[in-house]
């Protein structure tokens, strides 16, 4: 074949990269699982019904053709499968088809690559990788885990600092603040309302008030008070009574209001306990998708605001129900290639080396490969990582083959029984004797580590 | 929605289950990279015209479509990308596209689903998860990569038994000596042999010996030859003069047979003293696919061999070519849903608890919720894997909230800042004060544990 070229939206890093995506995965996974989050993977296809339940998204799903198919042949969506687009639909499924076998609350944590056949962008890829938790409840589910789960992804990105993550801001609201203003203004039509707000940071104030009358039936007055109610933003208290204040002046009265201030303001209170400077509502995050019912979660890394959420979710009650039972949620996902893709292209970290091995054992000649496989072998039982040399080059040529890759140590084994072993540190140059069954290299050489640009 | 039924083909393990993947690829992944080897990941896809390469695979092959093609469009096949159904075709697409960036003898290894659109069995699967190693080199390769990569599969699926995987034998052969015994005795079809001798486990020798009739252009004495070559199995080298013995016999001399004889003979020997018992020369395993060149591999389970083979692969010389440079590698693949369903149907392993949670901190009221979970915050900060009650209910029903996920300690927090906390140990009923900033719970309750059923 001739050279292949990459393909636009499909993502691939080379072994640096990916140690790098290891490592955040690995974070991550680390965090989930010490608060108590299983893992779960779900299968990469779905009934393409069921995935175009919204149908907002039914342009982006992949659909799956099997090869020998008749040509003109009319698609049959019901037997169709196409490839999930986020994790939580899927997962969603996962909870019914499996209700009788979770224990709940349930909470599970979910590290999967997800497809959408959109223009690519930077950040945006057809093929990404996501990392979710969530936790959802049998009949119910109280509000707290709206407290704890974007405070989990705030520690789980914070622990990402060391490596040379941007710090988070996570952006938070609440459904029933929105819902319950625009009722009690007068706007009935929540969903249009919600979807033109979502569109502030896309095309500007005036164009969503043009939306908002021509779109959701407000008066010019109604939307004002929209835009004036999607302009607040705090990381404290008071946003909660300048919402009221704004209220109070529009003449808006709503129960919905009053409870989602009042969970609102649950969040900024914990949040300022537990992540201080981390959280902050902001009243115009409304998130695209129609099955939020109460708090909703954006999250930017700081100076790099443009790049968009990295790390976004919600609260939903109804998006896991066989009818008899319903699954309320509330969960976030993290962009990881978005997050990842950004760490690289601007290099913003970097790797100790491109490959596990600490130490390259030499090979002085071939006939005596087994005695260097045999100190590769020791050095492995406890825990060292190696590779023995690919041929009995030279030794100035093996030691360039491990300088290549950033191998810290270079093992010469000695000429016979009695000749001990040496190992080079070829960074200083300094070659000691060694001895296989003893010998540990610094915590800090054992593994390649990602480490700030 | 209904409750939703399972997809046939795409396998889904409860959380239980999952515990038990993510340990077996954890294992391979250490082993891995305690050998050198540097993970990468590639894209789902590839364009459907590299897929369709080996033309045996074309019914097998996943293809990608938009919802809002055209019905009755003429596919095209230069555009259209497929799911792969392995890891070594992007592989060897991956090493031609980053050659310039890659260093040589590259060692990698890989940890993807794969899917095949065949139709399902036990075992066999339209989505499966592989695990695979390869090296490959420019230009050459020297073939002590092929004693080295089946011993470091051997080593990793071994590093399993303590979970309760059995004992595996890893069946190899030389593509060399088949083919130079093919071609010593007259017969020039190698390929045709190979598929024929492929089908020995499936339909007899009788049949097979027809097929070679048939389709190979074999005469009945070639024929029953190539069926006594494949007969011949053995862990030692007098295997090897079996083989040389027979070749005599039948007057076929071939220099492709004595070097195929020579490296089978030092996979032998060096197998026998770095994995004993683990490696048989078996010179029946042929491999299907055609772009082997000199070892092939199988492996199966001990017990098990009516599973199929769960890591099989082969030295490949012209795999990865772009015409100026050719890529010769050597690799094994483990098929790790085949291997994790075999331990969950047969129930050869369990999990000492379904959750990651070593603790369930206790709530006595909602409003001190904030305690409990500052208490979990210091069990975490310490690497305790914790969580906390989804609500304040009597202690009976929280007790019974962990027994229910096998958590095994539940903390009470003091009723006030004076009295101490107490840990419970609810499987002995052992209750002691403890110390959120102190307190330890034993390594084998540290985190769930799979161990054999």
């Amino acid at each position: 074949m001739a050279r292949p070229t990459p393909l636009s939206g499909f993502p691939e890093w080379l072994p640096e990269g990916r140690l790098v995506e290891q490592h955040v995965l690995d974070v991550l996974r680390r965090t989930f699982e010490l608060h108590g989050f299983v893992g779960i993977e779900t299968r990469a296809v779905e009934p393409l019904d069921q995935l175009l339940r919204k149908g907002e998204t039914s342009k982006e799903v992949y659909v799956l053709g099997r090869l020998q198919a008749e040509a003109g042949a009319a698609p049959d969506r019901a037997g169709t499968l196409g490839l999930h687009f986020d994790l939580t639909v899927p997962f969603a499924r996962y909870v019914l088809e499996n209700a009788g076998h979770l224990a709940f609350p349930f909470r599970r944590y979910q590290i999967q690559k997800a497809w959408r056949g959109e223009r690519p962008q930077d950040g945006r890829f057809r093929e990404f990788v996501q990392a979710d938790i969530d936790v959802v409840g049998a009949g119910t589910l109280p509000y707290h885990y709206e407290v704890e789960l974007p405070l989990v992804m705030a520690e789980a990105l914070g622990a990402l600092r060391d490596i040379g993550v941007p710090p988070v801001r996570v952006l938070v609201n609440n459904r029933k603040v929105a819902e319950g203003f625009y009722r009690g203004i007068g706007l009935t039509d929540v969903d249009a309302v919600l979807r033109s707000i979502d569109k502030l940071d896309k095309i500007g104030a005036d164009a969503v008030a043009g939306l908002l009358v021509a779109e959701a039936g407000a008066s010019d007055v109604q939307a004002r008070a929209c835009l004036e109610l999607a302009a607040i933003s705090g990381s404290d208290e008071s946003v909660i009574d300048h919402v009221r204040t704004l209220a109070v002046d529009h003449g808006a009265a709503h129960e919905l209001l009053d409870e989602g201030l009042e969970e609102l303001g649950a969040l900024i209170r914990a949040a300022a306990l537990r992540a201080p400077g981390v959280v902050v509502a902001d009243l115009k995050i409304a998130r695209g998708l129609d099955y939020y019912t109460g708090s909703v979660y954006e999250t930017v890394l700081v100076g790099h605001e443009q790049l968009g959420s990295i790390c976004s979710g919600g609260r939903y009650d109804t998006l896991a129900s066989d009818g008899a039972n319903t699954y309320p949620g509330v969960g976030l996902s993290i962009g990881v290639s978005r997050l990842v893709s950004r760490l690289i292209s601007r290099g913003l970290v970097t790797t100790t080396r491109s490959v596990p091995s600490a130490v390259l054992v030499a090979v002085s000649n071939e006939d005596d490969r087994g005695r260097s496989d045999a100190v590769a072998a020791a050095l492995r039982s406890r825990g060292i990582p190696v590779e023995v040399a690919p041929s009995a080059a030279k030794f100035g040529k093996q030691i360039r083959h491990a300088d290549r890759r950033g191998i810290p140590f270079v093992w010469f084994v000695g000429e016979d029984e009695q000749a001990a072993d040496q190992v080079k540190d070829i960074r200083s140059g300094e070659q000691v004797e060694a001895d296989a069954g003893t010998w540990t290299p610094d915590d800090s050489d054992l593994w390649p580590r990602v480490v700030p640009a």
